[in-house]
């Protein structure tokens, strides 16, 4: 009776999730109200604040009892001793990539019950591949089911990695890079994250908030990936900090240079 | 006339270029054959060579009078003394990502007579998205004419980079890199010059050969983007080096900050 519940959200999540795509490619040749946050380099547009609202105001009228934590603000005070349902929602994950590429980014919600993981979503707005589910669920892509993450190490696969983290070699991360077959930067953790579920990289590292990868790791570890801090300390889910999601191979390969 | 001469190859080319498509996606799902050529970063795959030879075979039946520069070897001796009609001709442009992604490769294609620029061609081969034509054509995506770029400074937009450049700090990358909105590392050259084309990056520096420039050349200097050595000196289709591909602001910008 518990998954069905489940597939039954699921299914409805997936639908808001759609609306709020539309609502995006709406907007995607429109001229932005784009703001700074906490330099030039952290953005926020209208179309941020837009879909938020839209995802906050289903949430609350489906679920009333539920606590929001929004990456613009429009959800609720959360912190390590709100209990029940919380729902995690980065309206556009990537919105550097938003305003100078209207491409490459994507729509995260996370869902979590007493701080154990329920069900994650990312969507890739453009492409429209809807990565969904949760360990009462499975995880499928659209409608497809993940199959087995090969196992790869670090040397056997491409890295993706934090450009900023990367230049300022903190963590080892210029070894690590070189490690890897190739190194990666498309600067939105979601895509990122999915890259890794769909084993297009053994690995990801960036420094990350709770918006960042409450969807990410909810899917990530149904799928059998390791998600942790960069220096292999477990993750809170409203943490901050450099986060490391890879296959347990690549893992145990990058602490081990983290560690040098 | 010479112009429709011109538009009715490019039909031709765009058309093979559909057919290789269809080659690489029947493939996509296969076991490839693969093999390192200069060290463990530097792969070809069968598929290469199919296409290489599909391609091969289609121009110098179409146009047996041409030179044909390949980079997997079944073109033709070429060098500066060549004249006449050159194809230059890139089967996979991402061979690490085919390999390890079965995405975000691509096909070039770049025409060249007496040395000056005729035609270029860039297919994302997983979209299908087409980038096509020359001075004598216009240059289109799939059917729809090119905007204008817009001339943005480096700080105002996003960087493709090497990551091995980016590491070792060659040129001062790493303030180049820092001086942009981000930086981005995609794993091929066709697509990244085609982020620029797009006006997605508004710049983008690696090390690149013939076959990974020969289109893309093409393409960016019709749509008045600057495409230079990262010295700024001028760059021969023939030759290998650090090259430089932005809008003619960025490409200011980042002059200054490679001589300081």
């Amino acid at each position: 009776m518990q998954d069905l519940k489940y597939v039954k959200i699921d299914r409805q999540v997936c639908q808001w999730l759609r609306e709020a795509r539309e609502i995006v490619l709406s907007e995607l040749n429109s001229q932005l109200t784009v703001e700074t946050k906490s330099g030039r380099k952290d953005l926020v547009t209208n179309v941020d604040k837009q879909v938020e609202q839209f995802l906050t105001n289903k949430i609350k009228t489906q679920y009333p009892e539920s606590h929001i934590l929004g990456e613009e603000g429009f959800g609720d005070k959360v912190d390590e001793n709100t209990d029940g349902i919380i729902w995690i929602v980065d309206p556009i994950d990537g919105t550097m990539n938003f305003v100078k590429q209207r491409n490459n980014f994507a729509i995260m919600i996370g869902v979590y019950k007493d701080q154990e993981p329920i069900l994650g979503y990312i969507m890739n707005v453009v492409t429209g591949e809807l990565l969904h589910g949760g360990p009462l669920t499975g995880i499928k892509l659209n409608q497809a089911e993940i199959s087995n993450i090969e196992n790869q190490g670090l040397s056997e696969g491409l890295i993706g990695l934090s450009g900023p983290l990367l230049v300022h070699n903190e963590y080892n991360m210029q070894t690590i890079g070189d490690s890897a077959l190739g190194m990666r930067i498309y600067g939105s953790a979601g895509l990122e994250i999915m890259a890794v579920i769909k084993g297009e990289l053994v690995g990801y590292i960036s420094y990350l908030r709770p918006w960042d990868f409450g969807a990410g790791k909810i899917l990530a570890e149904c799928c059998g990936l390791s998600f942790t801090m960069v220096d292999g300390q477990p993750l809170n889910m409203l943490s901050s900090g450099v986060v490391l999601i890879a296959t347990k191979r690549a893992h145990s390969d990058i602490l081990t240079i983290v560690s040098q």
